[in-house]
């Protein structure tokens, strides 16, 4: 079968990373169009993969013959009118969160889709491909919690770049979260509660870090969430989930274990101080961590498009969903109140 | 050296589980005393230690000349007035929580024994004794996070006595979270919510559980409590903090692991499926997950009070700080809001 | 690029294994030509993949001019020749263990290819391309632990297929210790004890299982194995190792922590007998605990083979001492001696 | 009740640590006479303990009417003459290991209390104390595992005092896993091999050090010993057993977890590297590893000798066993043979 011809817009850190993921891992995909802002990092990029070229507007690339699908790895505010251009040449596309930078445009990106009667818009929350991820929606669904009544998520990134600010933190941090209590809940949040304690000593100055994150579900379900971007130790993400019936813990230390002296070997045996660690390695970041989570992502995605079914994950409304609750988020971290979210009701559009 | 001379006032589960322990673990101490509002029930027990009465008027028990130290296990209703007659006859009383019942009582207690001038007053606090607690304290105070800034604690019991209610679970069971948030970060707490969300449906009727608590130290940092008293599981406490440098979890499971097969063997090998758990039991209840540290609490407060220090842990002011910061729990459960905790200024009593 | 065209030999369990691996998630791959002992299984097989046809005589599948590459996942008494075949026609080849089923003509693979001057003959050890095997690996190449001393294998199967004998044990299962036995170690076995303790009263009459081999290296290290194949648990292989300096543990239960009542919930909250208990499952067969070492190892040869490297992995030489330890393993299993391993020096073949 | 008067024979580490414990917390006994070969270092102890005095000849010691009962921490080869009188006296005696240094003392030890027809002699295995150990006693009687068909055995000392030779690592460390071995299958060792690899670079000249023991019970089941005495890391004991049914292992590393930086924080965040580990600290030495279950013995024992059962443990036959599995190691260790355990059938002396 001849392979899925993907054109990858925007070539930055994400981006990069799928055009390698196509070309080294995903089975039955090639890049044959690159689109940057910054022509000549496409250029640099397509001169590695055999067959591939670049075309500078971006909406000519997503129109472009040789393109069958998109991945779209561009900056938030260019999405609207990417995911637009791509509802309107037919054609699936892959979407890096967020869905687009405001609630009301991405209503819109929804709505459009659901006149055109056709899902073409999967939004990139990878968590739900991550092994343990699945495992738990799994054992959710099969019913060996009952009734799912609390969860805690602990996010946390060890640094963050420079510009980075508080509000980012609800919409570019806890976003996942949000996507992960509305995946193993089924149920829309309704209100949100940022907490921001004291900040930690070593986050640049004015950023408010940690966030505590406090969701309610539509049916009364709490959530908390606990958001680092400076811890400067690894990249950490748990969450627990508590059921009527039990609980389970996913995002645990893994590997093997390292029995050693705490300090280096003394060169005289009478010498030594004895003190031995047993522990590991934690994930340095989220590639680490959710490498194989993309790749799998990526693969069913591709499957789903050769299938034609294009969507196999999250969609346009998980999106729009996303940009809700995050809006409300910030409101909730810029007045220290309780938000509730404000959102359409799905069944008034047909099709979402 | 001779045994310390010990009235245990109440011989329920609490009493009698002193009682037991001073009988057979703890060195140097003797039961000679004990009461209870219901007589037999303490006749019957100290029929079985030999050298041992039954006083039935508890402030007769108190200043029986048999009796160097007193530990009150009764009702919370009766604790001011043993109190305050510990402390007329100059004797070291451990009490198990609460101090008193209200806020107002306790501050009484308080400031008699600082007029008193001698600390006699401990609260039995237990976690403060636990292995694992102490290990967390130690690390903290080494410096190895940094400045705290965060914590998260599980709190979960299987099940619920009849008659328990809302407030029994901040009062009775967030009280040790409480305790806990001002022994790891070494100041007051300030305010508290209590979120109550979708209540588990194996609770009681009316009965909301879990509640999540919400508290905020004098210097601003985070604390939350996750509290169920009705999960059917086990008994499981569980406490994370989070520093500037890194983070401890305290409350894993532990213990050999098994492996075995999920279901019953099958007697004939090819029909056999294979399905095979690895892991260990939780401790049932708090018996199993304290014991030892209720031990620790109990021997080092008779080596106290043999030393003429009679105070080796937490005091009449923990108590009192633990009352008020559960009464403003019980009016944030009530209100929904963030309250503020009320308490006097600890330096405005001499000798606090 | 064009695909790597490849010829699977043998579609039994192992070999169906690969053609799915190739034909779903290995990148730059397609199996044009199928080949089985019983020419339907190949053709049912063939039918669901675009352009594979099926050849039944496998040293015309071999020749054939639609093949560049080969992978023999048949039974081993017909390696020799098909590996003869592969090195005749000078194309790369990926052999599932064993080489092939005797030392003699296991040595003579390894001078034939010798002989070629080209290296074309990858063995099917699969655990060294597994994430943590890898990573130990890695560990010890960086002298973590100083010099090697001592290790410890365990390797539990949960059953056997039937006409499993004793022999097997050593050939087909602690073959795979051998190999990492070698591969950690990076030195030669030179001797093999096998200790036959009392049977599993649940193995077949008359297999010998549970058995514990004892290697002794070249330099005079020692590793234990202990391996069973009718545990009726899991799929359970650890590996640790100790050297002067540490050591390390791998293949540890993993994942998510389910905590539960041990007992099915009965419906009255009252009548609960309270006994939780924490864990996960445990891989139930070799296709969860190394499918993704399979997916990296075939993923790398093929790399491999269209860079014109052809082997990224263990070689001919790899399988021909594999083959001798088993042989002076069987021999150890059948007289209770120790025995040495009979292996001629790998310098005196040049090109070896 | 009076307190159990106990006499303890040498105040070396081990004796002394007996002495703490009596003193500070097992309920229901003191040390009233202490002795030791050297005078002086029983009197700087004795005279920190009220009532307690020195005896200088420790038959005297033994004799002296305000002793109840006898621990025994002298050196071993004094063993024979000092248990012979405490039979003799008719008092109970806790001999720390070995009961004598030869098998035809420790028989002739084992006639002269079956003669008297009173066991008063308990051996101090103190594993059996230990609360994992217990549990997985207790989960083989149980029939958890079914038969019990396999063991292994991890024994890892971080340091070796000076003059330990390698038969020593058979007597005095090895001889632990005896009795474990004992203990958990319930049945004598009938054969011992001892495999001496390469030695530990750090191990002094001349040490063999580690060495692999490797056990046959009367039912032919297998168990093997990994033994260190100078990893230089901690201590570390760890044992699994495989049965018909699944397995279990104890000694896995407990405890808080601690996540942070692999290196010192550096203080510009902007510079950090950023390399997370997780894990905790492991026991360094058997005082943190097994004090627990010292203390658990010690009680159990005066708990028994009050109660005039006198032994609560292992006996003089199990002193026996062990000095004759160690005997048969020795040889086994001198010669490279597997060495048949020679032992008289317990059945022959009545009353053993």
């Amino acid at each position: 079968m001849t392979d899925l011809r993907i054109a990858v817009l925007g070539v930055g850190m994400m981006g990069a990373d799928h055009v390698a993921r196509i070309t080294e891992r995903i089975k039955g995909a090639t890049v044959t169009v690159l689109n940057d802002y910054f022509p000549e990092k496409a250029e640099e990029l397509a001169a590695t993969i055999p067959g591939c070229r670049v075309i500078n507007d971006p909406l000519d690339a997503i129109a472009d013959p040789d393109v069958d699908a998109v991945i779209l790895a561009t900056p938030g505010p260019t999405h609207e009118k990417q995911l637009l251009a791509c509802l309107e040449a037919g054609k699936p596309v892959m979407c890096e969160k967020p869905l687009t930078t405001d609630v009301a445009t991405s209503l819109e990106v929804v709505k459009r889709e659901a006149e055109l009667g056709r899902k073409l818009i999967q939004v990139g929350f990878m968590r739900r491909f991550d092994h343990e991820y699945e495992q738990l929606k799994s054992l959710i669904d099969d019913g060996t919690f009952g009734q799912l009544l609390v969860a805690h998520c602990v996010h946390r990134n060890p640094m963050v770049p420079p510009g980075f600010d508080s509000a980012m933190i609800v919409k570019d941090s806890i976003v996942h979260e949000v996507d992960v209590t509305r995946f193993l809940f089924d149920e829309e949040i309704v209100s949100v509660q940022i907490i921001a304690p004291g900040s930690n000593p070593q986050a640049p100055e004015g950023l408010k870090d940690p966030q505590i994150a406090i969701f309610r579900t539509a049916s009364g379900r709490h959530i908390d969430v606990e958001c680092f971007v400076t811890t400067g130790v690894a990249y950490e993400v748990r969450t627990e989930v508590v059921g009527e019936f039990g609980s389970a813990f996913i995002g645990l230390d893994q590997g093997g274990v390292v029995r050693k002296q705490r300090n280096p070997v003394q060169s005289s045996a009478g010498e030594r101080k004895v003190a031995g660690i047993w522990g590991g390695d934690i994930t340095p970041s989220f590639v680490e961590r959710f490498g194989a989570a993309y790749d799998a992502e990526i693969q069913r995605w591709v499957n789903a498009v050769k299938a034609g079914i294009n969507v196999d994950g999250p969609g346009a409304w998980d999106g729009y969903a996303a940009a809700a609750v995050c809006a409300a988020g910030v409101k909730a971290l810029e007045t220290g109140e309780i938000v509730t979210v404000d959102m359409v009701d799905r069944a008034s559009i047909a099709g979402a």
